[in-house]
């Protein structure tokens, strides 16, 4: 079975969550199978390992599950965005807007230095709201953008485009 | 310098937060050096290797960034136990009393079954309530115990006694 046989296999479809007529893809089935986390792990690594990549930021909460593993694997830092008010120390912040109202995230200031080369990682690309919204962070610090990695692309939503705006170099394990 | 003596000089002391008079243990400054980072990850490993462990869980959202590396590594599944309302599929919840108010958290009701051993990771060990709630949660389900392990423990709110009602096996990397 190819790696991304064995993540739609893995992968659980919940319908009606967050709310009725949605079908949520389910990640934490993936975390049952060290494994496939390892092959996953490995296979992202392989993908953005030519791409000088200084820093690997990740999205709360679903990015701190194998963003930090390939920081670690790659040996560069793990940078923490997180929702408002997480964390503690001076922020860099940014809102952005849902379909109902608006969010914002932050990101420590002095997590990225200028002309850092930050990739950002998360589980999903949906309408690319908050991986638009996390390079907006390190731009605001004077970093670069060295590309986005998902697990999964939900295609029909377009978040591909958006987020072309910021770096050619976007890859998804796997897209519906 | 040994790795509790790292780990001191990377913590970031901020004061003030969450609220005034609070100094906040700062551990993202960790995340910034991959080879500490590794270094942590293998001590975690090489202290619960022999527990017979049959599954690692991480509470939200900081104990998500070393939880899925250590379960790697040691070859076992990986629990996500989340806030109220963030888990898509059925879960069991626990409710518990905070300084002000009370918290509750949740975990998919399959990710543990009859009998198995899960041991519970998160970044720091205050008053116990999210750990022990935690605990709860695996035992509800029919798990039991493995330990628990915290990067960080604050010894004076003496979290450490409650836990040990549910293992003998807690294990901190620097303590304050």
């Amino acid at each position: 079975m190819s790696l991304e046989q064995k993540i739609k296999s893995a992968v659980r479809d919940v319908p009606d969550f967050p709310k009725e007529g949605i079908v949520f893809k389910d990640i934490t089935t993936i975390f049952k199978d060290p494994e496939l986390c390892k092959e996953i792990h490995l296979d992202i690594v392989d993908r953005i390992k030519d791409l000088k990549i200084d820093a690997i930021a990740g999205i709360e909460s679903r990015g701190f599950l194998l963003g930090p593993a390939i920081a670690m694997t790659l040996g560069v830092p793990f940078i923490l965005i997180r929702k408002k008010g997480k964390l503690p120390y001076h922020t860099v912040n940014h809102k952005y807007d849902l379909e109902y109202g608006t969010a914002e995230i932050e990101m420590h200031k002095d997590a990225v230095s200028p002309g850092m080369n930050v990739f950002i990682h998360d589980d999903l690309l949906a309408t690319g709201g908050s991986a638009s919204a996390a390079a907006e962070l390190i731009l605001k610090e004077g970093g670069k953008i060295a590309g986005f990695n998902f697990l999964i692309e939900l295609g029909f939503l377009e978040g591909h485009k958006i987020l072309s705006e910021y770096s050619e170099n976007i890859s998804t394990l796997v897209a519906y």
